[in-house]
């Protein structure tokens, strides 16, 4: 089926800013709750805020098979169940209602005013109910950074990094959109120097620059999902901020992995954008070199080129970008984390949420965390008012934002946008 | 609350067996299918399975506050979310229906024939849906055993292991109730000898004798939850049979830990036992040294006595016990598990499973794993067929069962039993 809503000459009649992240060619989808305290499923053009649940309502999407209900909920998880077909139908007739020559919707005030919301007027949720939650560790750059850090410069990459799209589970209950502050986590730790490990605040916070994408119900339980066919089973992707409480991590990770360093809490940009979306900014992803195993062999273009940026702000609000990197640095496409990870038979389902583990790209100013970004806390980051970072300190918020700029047509994802506040006062645990 | 339902001298008009599992002084929670094929909550007496939504239709729950669907519903999550509180209430009423001296429902044919089923009637299904899954690492005699066979016996325990409950986060789109088969997973493995990966079937299928918990909703969004609070946010507890693909997992678990070789299955007893039922059969954890951290100290009985068996069943139907173990081995305790894990502030909500790790005792034949019992394949196991295993092979069954057994009184969990089928036959997917 044609992905008519890509059309990049289409303009609307919605008034749009120029280097918006939501042209009409966009059209993501968004859980939220608007100005009458409805939670309804939406999405964005330019700065306006679309009620889909009310145009379903109003008629807009006769024709296509949908339930009545269908986007009155409060996660996107059974529109995202409907497959790739609906989502394509349902994106080229907003389209379609959107285009500067329709003149149904634009010339009637009365559906407008049910339909149409400034952003301030709404409040973005969670899109997703995530069921389950995996993190990898797709980018070269960053596996090798931090190898050479932790490890052996000679042997950054462990053995199995060349072969396997690396990741393991994440805790899904913590992962909060834009827009809700996280408390610094308590946790145990064991300095440098010291005798023993030490329960208290962890003193290293860090972000992680990720992309997350968003599945569908995939494959039945024992059945893998063959590389070809995985795109076909993802709905759209966010940014997202993996925040790390890297001392808690150094102490706890062997040999299980990292658990109370990363469930503290991970940020994602509210507004799901969908692969089509992204059709027109596609690209190759680095040589792999082994070659893959067949399981994990898809030839053409499958990454993206998404330039990403992450900004501090102090606790005084001034800004500081301080990374500047790109999803399309990756070494393991999203078709080939989504069939290593079902090759065993596991089963993926709707709204399942999947990080592309941190993106650092080839140079120092395109790391994608703090630890390598002030290498360990050995190159101090200066920001805009003078003062330094070595990793995120209290009230400071991260800003990340993700865009594609290709032949004049930009298209993005909005900010992932997340203040760090203080430890939570823990008033009935003891401490001491 | 007084816990009525455990009055160890209560006797029931219901038949029961001997030495069932499942006397009146049990009520486990679960969730079946009915002859009618309609999905209905219910509990267990001796061998009759009670439906609780007819039951409370049937206004046998008149007086205790729960809403008109709580029990005619696909999952157990809504009603765990009442809380202790309700819990109790409803498993003393059902105590009191039961009871031998009570005629209401006994001589009331007409109910009955609603309510009761045989055993045969019902198709037990997953009784939560389970939103994150954690799975600690916390027997220290499974640690060291797997320390001393891959490491060093001198320092089998990680210097983390006494300060820290050990955990990581666990896929929970894959766990199955007893009796769903599971099939032989492929994967990337890097055998002794060899140059090179290779991708082909798991040669290495293990199982894991471990139970789980189940939580309540317990705390909000940055907030810890105390220890001494942990327990009230306990529902109950479920065996757990954590299957594994020891080749798999060696190759692909550093640095992030185990993630394919998990995430293929894990299998639960369908009934959860409330840790309400289970509290006359508390006992001592042991000894721990180091001192836990305050966040981690509770004096008291935070342990239980349930002796747990493991049967390998052959291809052929000849069953062998290769394991009896203990669930007080363990060295954490389950509150201090919760603790820990909330301790960054980590939501946990209804629903959540987490699994104790595989639970070896002191004694060789008290492993919890074939990995340990046949001493990584050089100490083969041998089953009262003759033949030998050193792992698990296609077509045999692993049946797992616990129950608690102090002054006469006996109550259990029923069993876990899964089938290990061959390899799924990946038709559409490209294994050379």
């Amino acid at each position: 089926m044609p992905i008519l809503a890509n059309n990049p000459k289409r303009k609307t009649w919605i008034p749009t800013p120029v280097k918006t992240d939501f042209p009409i060619q966009n059209i993501p989808f968004g859980v939220f709750l608007t100005r009458d305290d409805i939670i309804t499923i939406g999405t964005r053009i330019g700065d306006t805020a679309i009620d889909l649940g009310a145009m379903h309502q109003l008629g807009y999407f006769d024709g296509i098979p949908l339930t009545d209900d269908i986007f009155l909920q409060d996660t996107l998880n059974d529109f995202i169940s409907d497959g790739q077909k609906t989502w394509r139908l349902v994106r080229n007739r907003i389209s379609e209602v959107f285009d500067i020559e329709n003149e149904t919707l634009k010339n009637n005030e009365d559906h407008k005013s049910i339909i149409l919301f400034s952003l301030d007027e709404i409040e973005m949720q969670l899109p997703v109910q995530i069921g389950d939650y995996t993190d990898f560790y797709s980018s070269k750059e960053h596996a090798a950074n931090v190898g050479t850090m932790f490890r052996d410069p000679e042997n950054a990459l462990m053995p199995n990094w060349l072969h396997i799209p690396v990741g393991y589970h994440g805790r899904s209950s913590t992962i909060i959109p834009s827009g809700i502050p996280v408390h610094r986590p308590m946790g145990q730790t064991f300095p440098k120097g010291s005798q023993t490990p030490i329960f208290g605040p962890s003193k290293l916070i860090d972000f992680e620059l990720e992309m997350a994408f968003i599945t569908t119900d995939a494959n039945k339980f024992g059945e893998p999902i063959p590389i070809e066919k995985a795109e076909e089973h993802i709905f759209g992707m966010v940014l997202f901020n993996d925040w790390s409480a890297r001392d808690i991590q150094k102490w706890e990770y062997v040999p299980l992995g990292p658990f109370l360093a990363k469930s503290f809490a991970s940020s994602i940009s509210p507004w799901i954008v969908t692969l089509d979306a992204l059709e027109p900014f596609r690209c190759k992803g680095p040589k792999q070199d082994p070659k893959p195993f067949p399981y994990l062999s898809l030839e053409g273009e499958h990454s993206f080129d998404i330039k990403l940026e992450v900004d501090i702000v102090t606790p005084e609000g001034v800004p500081t970008t301080v990374s500047n990197s790109n999803f399309k640095y990756l070494y393991w496409s999203m078709a080939q984390q989504l069939a290593h990870h079902t090759v065993n038979g596991c089963i993926v389902n709707s709204g399942d949420m999947m990080g592309s583990g941190t993106i650092s790209g080839p140079t120092p100013d395109s790391y994608g965390s703090m630890l390598e970004l002030a290498w360990q806390g050995t190159k101090p980051v200066t920001l805009n008012d003078g003062s330094e970072r070595k990793f995120i300190q209290d009230n400071d918020t991260v800003v990340m934002r993700g865009f594609c700029d290709k032949n004049g047509q930009r298209l993005g994802f909005g900010e992932v946008s997340t203040k760090l506040l203080p430890v939570f006062e823990p008033k009935s645990i003891k401490n001491k």
